[in-house]
């Protein structure tokens, strides 16, 4: 069960980013450190820990040595092989034993990373059990180190990008008439998981040409001639998730429809054409939405994000973010436009930003015509 | 596209919600409701609304009429029709458009719903933005109308009883020297999504006798002949969650699996035949817990817990809670038992409190040997 234990890879890469927290703790005064994880908020542990539970909350303290929590003990085994941290402890009803544990710890100046997601109730145990001690806010500096991708990080997104290739490869031959959206999204389902890889989220099929909607759970609609299909899906290989989107024509594109793509593909074109070391992140996301105001459309969301250890939630948000691309960030390119007629419309790849320019890290055929 | 639309027996089950909903917050002398949810803690959510977002944060403000926000704007066409409420507005930085909303509400008081999970962000914004206001935990009485199950309610979970008996029956069937854990469970998972469901967790397999542990993901390890092989699955459907589990062995079983399976099943029936009207909860895991610890075993983890619009989080935790089981409850029961020469052994159905006793609402064959 190799799986289950660390790999070489692995020791080295979180030693490394365990000493670059302490040293965060050092810079900020904190003698003890102190990360919350929960259900889909959990990157910041997961990233000191290599691990992440299917469920429940995570607490790492960071002491003399490291120290871990969970709600539920089912995992405990699997975690200390995939963290090389030998203390887990859990209960359903875990923030008595974290505030005891953090006590015995006599800290005089606590770094906390994760408050941005920590419920009340926890928050005010913090508060009330170690009166007089000052807590700092970490997870901006902690979330500073996890923009530029290790070498590793860089593997996995690479590995998750080819299995995502292989979701779409598979996208493209089994778009058809008369299977329905629901199956179709559970046949694509099932390529990262047979690899031992998973799904970055749910795989979204959404079908048609009349009710578009950027994104919607895959229903029992069965495709049709004509219509447009937008297929969104992700794989994730070790906690690290790639999210792409190709859309397909069913037959003969309408000239709607050729119309809609050929401004979807200016507006991605225009975005990757910037996305290098040195471009502030917001301008991507203006070089596309010109394109597709331009074109008489409404921009209906960003026109991309940070991928990672989440997809959505990952910096940069590129709608916002003013900050420049560096070398070792990654993002999605993903312009969409969503109209009565021509139906959902988006194309979406993954990209490294490398020294000179980026890799295209999703490279599945982007036709719209599903050849025969 | 029909599920896309509330249906008729939705429109009368949200109303009858509303109205208790509303009723709690007179009793506690608020005039205006708000109801947080988020990612894997949704479900107070989800019972007012009928819906929750795939990611992201998620309030329901409830004045003179509803109005929802969302972190991710992508779904608000789905919303609307599941829901039936009109108003919804999405941003990434939503708090202060809650905030600013229910400012415009002129709250007295306001009854909270969803404070256990509430970052502390948004609480501190909720303070500051409403000086002088009282904020009323409302989550104790709202977890309070949950707990016994409407008859949709019933009928959503039998229909994903169904689909997860259907899960277990291609368990038994598709069991075998070669396969590999991950395959298995990808196979496994497709079942419900193929039939417009979804898993309700992710589909666990877990092989071999050596290196027991309650769960962990599948991995690559292939199964082989003396196996014994736990499978942990559950579909939803319409939110409603089953969880059950099924252990096989691959060949004859030995003399160590057939003790402690034998054991398991003696469990199993201790707590199965307490599940009835005013026993109280915690009897049932006190029942299983002494037939395993009689055996010379541990107790691993508690024996059960409640299943509806969560399994894990759902009341009762059948090791804590002293309450009795009432008719409408809905249960698993899941006595396991994890030692080195036998494996993982588990077995776990869905359980329906009635009148009298109970109904299992999963049934596939629970026998340990694959017939051939």
């Amino acid at each position: 069960m190799t799986d289950l234990q660390q790999s070489v890879d692995w020791t080295a890469e979180l030693s490394s980013r365990r000493l670059k927290f302490r040293q965060l703790l050092d810079d900020a005064g904190c003698n003890v450190g102190l990360v919350f994880g929960c259900d889909g908020h959990a990157q910041h542990f997961r990233y000191l820990t290599n691990f992440v539970p299917v469920l429940g909350d995570c607490w790492l303290l960071a002491a003399g040595d490291l120290r871990c929590f969970l709600t539920f003990q089912w995992q405990i085994v699997e975690a200390i092989g995939r963290s090389g941290i030998d203390k887990w402890d859990a209960a359903f009803n875990l923030v008595p034993l974290v505030v005891d544990a953090l006590k015995k710890a006599r800290p005089k100046r606590v770094g906390l990373a994760g408050m941005e997601r920590m419920p009340v109730p926890a928050w005010r145990a913090l508060v009330e059990g170690l009166p007089g001690t000052e807590l700092v806010d970490l997870s901006p500096s902690l979330a500073m180190l996890r923009r530029r991708k290790s070498p590793l990080e860089i593997d996995r997104l690479r590995a998750a990008a080819r299995l995502t290739d292989a979701m779409l490869d598979a996208a493209r031959t089994s778009t058809r008439e008369g299977v329905s959206e629901s199956e179709l999204a559970a046949q694509l389902s099932t390529i990262p998981l047979a690899s031992g890889g998973r799904c970055a989220f749910e795989t979204t099929v959404v079908s048609g040409t009349e009710q578009p909607v950027p994104i919607r759970m895959p229903t029992a609609r069965r495709i049709g001639r004509g219509d447009t299909v937008m297929i969104d899906l992700g794989a994730e290989v070790e906690g690290y998730q790639a999210d792409a989107t190709r859309t397909f024509v069913v037959g003969s594109p309408s000239a709607a429809q050729q119309k809609v793509w050929s401004v979807v593909i200016a507006a991605y074109e225009a975005a990757v054409e910037l996305a290098r070391p040195g471009v502030p992140c917001r301008d991507l996301h203006r070089a596309a939405a010109k394109v597709i105001e331009a074109a008489g459309y409404q921009v209906a969301h960003r026109i991309g994000h940070g991928i990672g250890l989440a997809t959505s939630y990952e910096w940069p948000s590129l709608d916002t973010e003013e900050s420049p691309l560096e070398p070792g960030v990654t993002i999605c390119i993903e312009p969409g436009v969503y109209t009565p007629g021509a139906g959902n419309m988006k194309l979406e790849d993954d990209v490294l930003i490398t020294d000179t320019g980026c890799e295209m890290l999703t490279r599945s055929d982007r036709g719209l015509e599903l050849r025969a």
